[in-house]
This record gives structure tokens, C-alpha cells and sequence, in this order.
């Protein structure tokens, strides 16, 4: 059965994989690596690209450990000594607004002796929905998933629909994906190897999921109102990790390291009062689709 | 003693003033007036300005009520029926650098026939932080409590100090203010009418306040290096608000009006990861005084 370590291992290889292809994709950029440690145990090295075409993108490692809190048992309802997490996350923003805004997790937690769960996940924002390539995304979530259990893509396309909601705006983050959370070997006839595999799969599905997206969109011609439909729906983006991401808070609130947490916020957004999005205009037709259900296949 | 009639009557009028004060203060813009209502009773007019000085403004008033939710009983601790909650709240950002943030509430709540209070304030968030207008704001507002009970000041301007802090930044979202919450009869030798005079006191002083920082600054020349400073000085106040702010976070979870609630929004903001800010740069002279405890005066 895998260990911790070489748990982390493989994500740290991952971090690495995912970044130098993100270089190749960017054709300009390249990513700077800032190593940070927990005082209790730990640290991470987040990663950070500015480049040509992926405007801001972060990609964060880490592997920390410690005591577990009174807070934290009480939040998981569990109890343990100490616990250990590992993860990989990634949120990217193109230059262009015909490039969605991309979102990957993979992450491992441990307390005590008998407490273990993976979770993760990808879904993807983008400013202008094209159901063509929201069918190929959603298409190779399936292929992902079928590789380990032919009932994981529903469940946990359903999942994503749920976690990636604005409930203030009553509309999804985006086109959704796939997420996933406390997957353990509890109720289910699989192992923990493989769920690890299944997550190593998630994981190495990211630089093909973007390519969906990235490859046909990248040199599209842009309009003025195209940036600043973007500029506007980062907005969005923005309240999502700030007042819905669990992740996001529960790191702000446990004082995780701001910088690498924040790392997903757009590098530019604008909020307008009361914008008019007219029905039949590209931005209305998108717009119409933030919605959960949506069988894109 | 004053029924609560008469206190949104007074907060009406209150929006009112303060919106005809910014009209002229902004020698161009004009406000624009949405009325809505909530579901249970009442409503409210959020009133916009998108200005010549100021960038983007809210002046938000509303009067609403309905039956006391179990959730909103269990939140307060206390029973009652019925709620009615009304109040004027205020964010403006002004399009120069050297014009602070600035934000107003004033509120009154009531539920059942026993319980009621007043809660509001005013605090500043200027991008460049200039010491003596800092000190003739903190002189308004100690003279604003003083009026009504000398012990207000103090305490109040270090509940602004705690309630305007971004606990993830350890950093207060400015030079503070006042602050007060549930601010009744209970222990306190002073009267309904004469907590409503001190409301209307805070609400009345927030012009003159405004003018203490936009009188000497809106005109300053502005380079492009302070014009980006302010953009990301406003992805704080950004993230206070969706973070932080209970009364924004209140609103979202409980199904407010979305568009009203984040009106306090910046029109524009920038996020940069790590960004460098030399300690002896006006940036970092303003940065450094982001803290507790000081004394203006």
C-alpha cells in the first residue's frame, strides 16, 4: 500500500511535469519557484508564471504536518494525533478571453492512524462557453474516471456542479468537471493504490484538458468588449474563492501561507453594478449556461 | 420614544442629503436610483453613481422585515417573531489615488416587541495614508462621539480597529474609524432617542468626513506607478469585504440582493503575486501603518 512519502513524491513530480508543459504551451514565460515551510512540519514550493500568453498562473506543491488541532478534529468530526497533507493545485489565467480559466486539484490527507482520504478534481471557467469543447472536456473527465470506476464521472460531475456554485449568484463557477472529496476505501470495493492511481490520473489529465481549450483559442482575435467581458466574469471568479471555496478559507482562516492561497485570484477583474447582459449577445448565450445539470455529453 | 417608522423616515432623508452633498462634490456624475423589495415586506433604493470624481459609488438605503427565520434567531440568540431591520450604507471609490475608500453604515434593528439596537460607523481606507488628515478624521469622529458620551470614542475606535482587520493579511484595511453593534439601553445610562441622535450624529458627519480627504486631493497629479497601487491596494479591500465583512457575508448567505450588497466592490482591481513593496517607498510608509492601535490624535 503507498505511503505518504511517496505520495508526495509523485505530486511533487506532477507540480514539475505540469509546469515545464504549461512553459511549452506559453511559448514565453517561465515559472519562478518560491519555497515556503510550516512551522510545525513541512512546506511547499508554489510556483508562479507570468508569461506570454497564460497571463497568471499558479501552480502549488506541498506536503505539511503536524500536531492535528482541537479545530481541526473538530471540523472532520474525527479523531488523530497528528495529520499529514499533501496536494498539487493549479488555477491558470490566459491573456485571451477566448481561453478559459482552468482549475486543478489533487490532494491527499492523513490523521492519526486509520483516517486517510484522497481529494481533486478540474473544472474550467470560461469567459465565452463553446459546447463543442465542453463536450471533449467533459468527454476525457469520463475517460479519466471510466479507467477506475464507471460510476465515478456522474457522481462526481455532479459534485463539481454542486461545490462550484455561486449561491448569491445563483450560477455555476463555469462548465463544472469533475470534484471529488474524503474518497476513501470505506463503502467501496477498491483500494487505496487504486485511488491513488485514479488521482495520479486526474492529475496528468490537466495539460490535455487545457489543451482542449488553450490550442484552438489562444491566437483568436480580440475585441475590446471581449476583455472586458472577461475582466468582468473574473469578477466572479474572484467571489467564488473569497466568500465560497472551502479550501480557500479554511486556509485564510488556519493562517496558511496568504500568497500561495491568493495565487488563484485574477491578475486584473472590474465589477460593474448591474450589468445589462442581453439575452442574444455571445456573453448572454454563456451566461445562460451557469447552470448545474447540464449533460454535456 | 422614536418608533421605528420614524427611523427609516430619518435614514431615508439621511441617503437623500448624502447623495445631493456627493453630486455636488463630484461636479458631473449623477446618481441613479434602482428600487427593490424583499419577499417578506419592505424593500429598498440602492442608489449608483459612476462619477467624474467618484470612479463608483453606493449609497444603499433600505427598511425591510418579515418573520424572525430560525437561522436568524439561533444566529442573534435571542426570540422574537418578527424582524425589521433598516439602514444606510456606503461605499465610494474615488477615481485618484489620494482619495481614500471611504465607508458608512448606520442601521437599526428590531425584533419582537423587546429587542432592538443601533449599530454603524465610518472608516477610511486611503492608498496613500496622510497623518494629519488622518488625525482631523479621528478629531471628527471623537468629537461626533464626544456629543453623545464621552466614553464612545475610545471604544469605538478600537472596535473599528478589530472589525476592519484582514486577520490573513495581519493588516487593518485602513486608518480605521468608529465601530458599534447592538448598541441599546442595557447597560447604559442613555436613552432610545438619545442613541438615535448619535446615530444620526455618525450619519451626518460622513460628508464632512469625506471632505477632509477630498477637498486637498481629488485634483493631485496622479502617475501610472500610483494609479497601480491603488488598483491593488483595492484587491484588499475586496478581499475584507467577501472574507471578512459579516454584513456582506450575512447578505450573500441569506439571500440578499446580490447587486446591492456588492456595490462596495471596486470598479477595477489588480491581484500581483508577492508583490514587492520597499519599506522606505510612500507605498511602504502607508503599508507600515496598517495596524492596530494607533493613536491618530
Amino acid at each position: 500500500m503507498i505511503a505518504k512519502e511517496q505520495i508526495a513524491d509523485q505530486f511533487r513530480a506532477l507540480q514539475l511535469a505540469i509546469c515545464e508543459g504549461l512553459e511549452d504551451l506559453d511559448q514565453g514565460g517561465s515559472f519562478q519557484e518560491d519555497p515556503w515551510t510550516l512551522h510545525t512540519g513541512g512546506g511547499g514550493k508554489t510556483r508562479v508564471i507570468l508569461g506570454h500568453h497564460i497571463e497568471k498562473g499558479g501552480v502549488n506543491f506541498s506536503a505539511v504536518w503536524g500536531p492535528a488541532s482541537d479545530k481541526l478534529q473538530k471540523m472532520l468530526g474525527k479523531q488523530g494525533d497528528t495529520f499529514f497533507a499533501t496536494g498539487v493545485s493549479i488555477v491558470l489565467h490566459a491573456r485571451s478571453p477566448h481561453v478559459p480559466i482552468i482549475h486543478m486539484n489533487v490532494r491527499y490527507f492523513e490523521m492519526g492512524d486509520d483516517i486517510w482520504w484522497f481529494g481533486g478534481g478540474i473544472d474550467v471557467t470560461p469567459h465565452y462557453i463553446n459546447s463543442d469543447q465542453a463536450k471533449s472536456f467533459h468527454q476525457l473527465m469520463k475517460d479519466t474516471c471510466d479507467k477506475t470506476d464507471s460510476s465515478f464521472y456522474l457522481k462526481f460531475k455532479s459534485w463539481a456542479d454542486d461545490y462550484f456554485y455561486l449561491k448569491h449568484r445563483q450560477e455555476t463557477r463555469g462548465i463544472g468537471g469533475i470534484f471529488f472529496d474524503r474518497l476513501s476505501t470505506d463503502e467501496q470495493d477498491i483500494s487505496k493504490d487504486q485511488l491513488f492511481n485514479f488521482v495520479m490520473d486526474v492529475g496528468n489529465a490537466f495539460l490535455p484538458a487545457y489543451q482542449i481549450f488553450f490550442t484552438p483559442n489562444f491566437e483568436k482575435p480580440v475585441t475590446d468588449h471581449e476583455k472586458e467581458w472577461q475582466l468582468y466574469r473574473r469578477g466572479r471568479y474572484a467571489e467564488f474563492n473569497l466568500v465560497w471555496d472551502r479550501g480557500t478559507r479554511f486556509g485564510l482562516e488556519t493562517g496558511g501561507r496568504t500568497e500561495s492561497i491568493l495565487m488563484s485570484l485574477p491578475p486584473e477583474c472590474i465589477w460593474q453594478y448591474n450589468r445589462d447582459i442581453p439575452a442574444d449577445s455571445p456573453e448572454g448565450k454563456s451566461q445562460a449556461l451557469l447552470k448545474k445539470g447540464i449533460d454535456w455529453l
